[in-house]
């Protein structure tokens, strides 16, 4: 009968758990990523890596945490075993880290309980076995990092001298930079939210009014609304102490800097901003980047403008799997010299983006790397005026089998980024 | 006539030029510093000094920026001359840096126009009479950062066999704990609006609001408040992208991690907050901490309250010039046992703060150096109780010749911290 059939649909429920959209990467993905690591450790013939970097021990293992005096590292052994060295402090918050098996304690810096918090590394690799003679140890950096008044010695001093200590840097950047269809997925949330947060500060755009107020404003009403959108279970990973979206913008003959820091300028008639948006999903950023105007712009400005829009084409239609990120780089400059503007140009046209806002690849003259498919990259061939203005839009796209997708949608032509006034 | 002599002021008025008051740093405090830089590359022996920490740089020329992928370095010569590698992007923006008189300027990274931009810092050494046989060259790293997929070979592999490369990090380090007299005002003027945007954060505290939406409110208005008061010529210097001032807190039971991430969860009555205050002023930050209460706490939490106020105040009373940081810790320790709380201390008692959060020195049973008079240190003995809350409150003190005085005047007592519910 239909009631009982109900009723034991009813039953059922809740029987096995229902997972929640979630905003994180999962459990399996990142041992899926301790998996590639070690395959390339073998390739390498290398017995183990340390990594001291925040961000780098947060793609391994989902350790997100902020990085003070206090040194911290994750060892991946490549027969298995995942160690990690934390000041007491992190003790409980290093519970999130994904398969650690051996922790090495200490307990504060720069007391180290009787010694330096980097001899408490070595222990740690003792007790995993990769302190021993012939052991070949990879490394992000040769030590800590130079941070907030940390000081100590390197890596290849503390360990025994028979083990051979390897640069190791590019080895998990290369594995970062091919995203997985979930950081996609981040990525594209993220670029949500940063359109939303220049909308917010492109609407609020006119003379008189404070720079830095409007793209406060902007960045606290976006971020407000994606955490109310995103559920309690949100949280911020790499922005701690920024805005969970933000949008924010140069403004006048400072952006012929193309990295102007903020200023609380007042916005005047004739001003051109060149702006930013992005927020963290995750901890995955994105980069939106527009050139705008304040009134109609003078011919010259004008035609500058389409200069741009063309050169961010042709870097565009440039991508695709199987070239060489200095091919694109290649054709950007021969647009460039075509237009005459070669001059201008003052840096690479694009980078990586992912957990850092900048990170490996880079669309540069060189870059000998082969683009990829799922790889996610920032298109900015920009130009620069002295003491005029800059010319930059900046998009986020995912490379795919046949060319780019753009993952920002904001628009981009002039029509559409001229404010009134 | 008192006409004619009204006159005569008129005509004197704007003849000679009227400063504004200042929010940065002034050249000649710059042109001092390194005077000192000089002073101590002397009696260390060194013959120069390479900095690749974008603080660093900023604090020996004024050069605030954006770290990238691409290097940078200022070199500073002890017979004279300070030098200066770039990358082409930051040209225009390098010339607000004090007193350079060497630049090197290559194309892009990792382009670097035939050569990695490290080789073209070798040039620069080069060209300051630096790389030649002799030479003794500290380093605050021995090579650039690890940051945005940058990846390259260190200093002592750039420079020549036959120059010695000395680590020299604690150089600039000690020098900057010392604070001027203009470092200290702007550093009190980032104590008042760190206090202002913990007020209204702490105004706005309500049960069932998000703890997000409540911080973010408030830093945004009280960064507005400080960019509309501090005048147009404000700029935030080491805060690019975050607040100019903010306040924010973790909440309930995470509050036992020391540095658990921000969340956007809903508050409820009887959370603990453990929160934060600070403003960009100039680039120098300050530090306000409070344990707040939402509705009146339980009886032990309010001795574990009482208890923690007690250390502090033996941390404040213990810090006067030329006692060892060592000597404050060890009477903050016996404060500790005497409460039968040592197990719950989970960090030092503080460190120095200025241009970056934390800096050297800290109050540490390892640190064996001298406390002096104007420098600026949290003060901030806290505990941990596993599962249920952190205790913790932080102020920012300067060292005065009898005792500290507190830079951060929030209130303190348990009164002033329940928030009604």
């Amino acid at each position: 009968m239909a009631r009982s059939k109900k009723k034991s649909i009813v039953a059922r429920a809740g029987a096995s758990r229902t997972p929640a959209l979630s905003w994180t990467i999962g459990g399996p993905e990142y041992d899926a990523r301790i998996g590639r690591v070690r395959q390339v450790l073998e390739q390498r013939g290398l017995d183990g890596l340390v990594l001291f970097h925040p961000i780098r021990m947060a793609y391994v293992s989902g350790f997100f945490h902020l990085s003070t005096e206090r040194p911290m590292a994750i060892v991946i052994s490549r027969e298995g075993g995942i160690g990690g060295l934390i000041p007491h402090l992190e003790l409980g918050h290093f519970a999130k880290a994904r398969g650690i098996t051996n922790v090495q304690v200490y307990p504060e810096y720069p007391t180290g309980g009787g010694k330096h918090p980097m001899f408490h590394l070595a222990d740690l690799l003792k007790e995993m076995k990769l302190n021993k003679r012939g052991t070949r140890l990879g490394f992000d950096s040769n030590g800590y990092l130079d941070i907030n008044g940390y000081d100590g010695p390197s890596l290849s001093e503390v360990v025994a001298g028979w083990v051979e200590c390897v640069p190791a840097r590019d080895l998990v950047d290369r594995l970062r930079a091919v995203k997985s269809q979930q950081e996609l997925r981040l990525i594209e949330e993220s670029c949500v939210w940063g359109n939303l947060a220049h909308r917010l500060m492109h609407d609020a755009v006119e003379p008189g009014r404070s720079a830095m107020e409007i793209w406060l404003d902007a960045s606290n009403d976006a971020s407000k609304m994606m955490v109310a959108s995103l559920g309690p279970d949100y949280q911020p990973m790499t922005a701690a102490f920024g805005f969970p979206a933000i949008a924010n913008f140069t403004a006048g003959s400072s952006t012929s800097d193309p990295h102007a820091l903020n200023s609380a300028m007042n916005l005047r008639p004739g001003d051109v901003l060149v702006t930013y948006g992005g927020a963290d999903v995750g901890g995955y950023v994105s980069e939106l980047e527009r050139t705008m105007f304040l009134g109609a712009p003078a011919k010259d400005a004008a035609k500058a403008f389409e200069q741009m829009l063309t050169l961010q084409q042709v870097a565009f239609d440039a991508i695709r799997p199987g070239r060489r990120f200095a091919d694109v780089e290649t054709d950007v400059r021969s647009a460039f010299a075509e237009l005459g503007l070669q001059e201008h140009q003052r840096h690479h046209t694009g980078h990586g983006i992912g957990l850092e806002g900048h990170e490996w690849p880079f669309i540069d003259l060189g870059s000998d790397d082969l683009i990829e498919e799922n790889m996610v990259l920032s298109v900015e061939p920009g130009f620069y005026l002295p003491g005029v203005a800059g010319f930059r839009h900046s998009d986020t796209v995912v490379v795919r089998a046949d060319g780019v997708e753009r993952m920002t949608w904001y628009p981009r032509d002039l029509q559409s980024l001229v404010v009134d006034v």
